[in-house]
């Protein structure tokens, strides 16, 4: 995999400052070096949602994980009641420079072709809703096990802030749940229900909350039991031909991103969408 | 999407004939303008086979729907009882001449291109039974409702007949039922009754035929509810990588239907299959 | 399809001797002349290990079968209780010589090149427990029925050995049960019982034991319905991509092998699994 982006920009000759890259206040890690299982827990309130500076800490932190030969496998979960992940934090996509957009979509690709891409072994441990980003980062997880609650939600939903999602989201999307199911979701932009996205097969697993954390740690266990070399290049067999294609198109999918979240139609949209949020609360 | 073959042909200078390009009486076409929503009901006794002649008008209408900006979605149905359509007409591909076999075929890939391509929501209400190329129409809809009577079948039976479902078929129906299914049931040209095509996902939902129009209009009210330019562009990164098979392999596609529609064999297959049904009757 | 290796090497003048290549004491073949439908029933006990010898001898058996214009059906099923195939042979991969592993690699090609791509039609009758290369087998076929008991399991289960499923087994899988589900089987190298196999489409039906044999004949009827050339032609369509992407990397494939198979640390394994079951027994 390509070297992380942000890490080469830093001027050559100065000191490594630990600004944002180095900013750990948004996910806590903890590794369990007796198991080599690390969980990595969004705290980031209210929604964790994915700004450039969780995605920033993301990427670093998993970064560090990967190469930490004691960590074989993950669990992601949340510290934040009812939640997972809200998706990519929509600000950030809002009355910003072009420059700003680039670097924050650069981020979100470089998130997903660490996490997709993992070595190890990732289980989402989804206590709470995760729609859009949220439900990428659990789609890209080894396996899902998520809280048993009709209440919270999970998928794809894009199309009803009246965005799309892009051909990776697409692609990740349809090798879990089939193109037939993918097809009508994304066009609907459907939040599943819990016991609805296990179903479909969005997640593998329902559980009651208070058994989430131990049932991720059996799961875990049953896929570590496999010789690491071997299951990384399958891991890796299955997963190569759509990681590549995002390798690919880079860039092009970099400017089509700008050029479609800087239309005013699709800027007023987002206003909207973060007015109706506002008065949610 | 290219413009369409027949008008093309049309001499410059000459008045515009309407001529069969203007039939318009194998499909009665209502649109309510209020919620934006068409009907095509097939009305073409006895069993609405896809002739030249329908499928000229079927696009023809459905070009119209898609450029009136009042019309956003469109309800496929039939107004023959017990048949939705029995599929490609088999006079117009026995004992005819190369250049009929062509024409035909070019119209039959250019209703496919529509209707699989448009940007409208397209849902089929299945209220009879839908073999071969009446299924292929049922399959390149957003969305299919079926009448729950198990004595309505569906499915691509052509190899039944002796001939073989084009690849674009085989794709359509792949994307919605899986590999594994569409080939067993290809290979074996199965028919589907009502309830069967529901378990392996041919079609969506089923319901009383009373109650099929009002669950079309439901659902049809519930893809409109998003907002048109975001679901376009979903529907379209679902459905190009298909369509554009075809487009890059279409006169190769004609060439092929004429050479195998063509061979003594086939022609014989076809004349047995039609006595067969006169039989029936 | 290319002509097979082996015997193109057979020194030219000299008589035509019936060494190896001509072994007929792994697999039974019986042809039922009125039916067009042969048995090829594996006995080579212990386990019906797929050795140099057996697929040598499946591949001419097969081959005859195919050439034979009585014979339009195969039932692939077992002679040796409890046991469908236990997959390629451990022997043949461990401290053997590069050409050893070479000519082994190219009789594993050719036979799922030969049945995969068969005309005929192939149903296995799973009759035991078919890890690995049994299974790959029983992937190949048209259909695939198996005994109910739960103590007979199924799978790809080579991460479990510590080595990596050939991607062409990986494409014959994700075929039959989709993408997410070899994912996941592939990575834990899953053996499925019976029960479990069906409900993730891995076997189409179960059926008692006393039952299987004439539970095969009756879906080869179903199937022998058809027209030979539209099903024919039909399932080539269906497979032919797979089947293209091996042909197209075939030696690249064996290269791949060899230099996977004759690690110092992939041997160790092997012995140590080989090992493991001389221990169970």
């Amino acid at each position: 995999p390509p070297a992380w982006g942000r890490a080469a920009r830093q001027p050559p000759g100065l000191p490594h400052t630990p600004c944002r890259a180095f900013s750990n206040n948004k996910i806590l890690v903890e590794l369990d070096e007796s198991s080599g299982v690390a969980t990595m827990k969004f705290k980031s309130p209210p929604v964790n949602s994915l700004s450039l500076d969780f995605l920033t800490e993301f990427c670093i932190s998993l970064e560090k994980l990967e190469n930490n030969r004691a960590c074989r496998g993950v669990i992601l979960t949340s510290a934040v009641p009812r939640i997972f992940s809200s998706g990519l934090d929509i600000t950030e996509m809002c009355g910003k420079t072009m420059e700003h957009y680039a670097e924050f979509w650069r981020a979100v690709q470089e998130t997903w072709l660490r996490l997709y891409g993992s070595n190890m072994v990732t289980v989402a441990a989804i206590n709470g809703s995760s729609p859009a980003g949220g439900c990428l980062l659990a789609l890209s997880c080894d396996y899902r096990i998520m809280v048993e609650d009709p209440k919270f939600t999970i998928g794809l939903n894009e199309a009803q802030l009246g965005i799309v999602a892009p051909f990776w989201f697409k692609d990740t999307f349809v090798t879990v749940v089939g193109h037939r199911v993918a097809e009508r979701a994304l066009q609907l932009g459907s939040l599943h229900p819990a016991p609805e996205a296990q179903k479909i097969g969005l997640v593998d697993e329902l559980v009651p909350e208070e058994k989430l954390q131990e049932k991720a740690v059996a799961v875990m266990a049953q896929w570590l039991a496999l010789p690491d070399h071997a299951r990384q290049l399958t891991k890796s067999m299955m997963r190569k031909a759509v990681l590549d294609r995002l390798v690919a198109h880079r860039e092009e999918d970099v400017k089509n991103f700008i050029s479609f979240i800087s239309k005013e139609s699709i800027q007023k949209s987002l206003r909207m969408y973060m007015e109706m949020l506002k008065k949610k609360k």
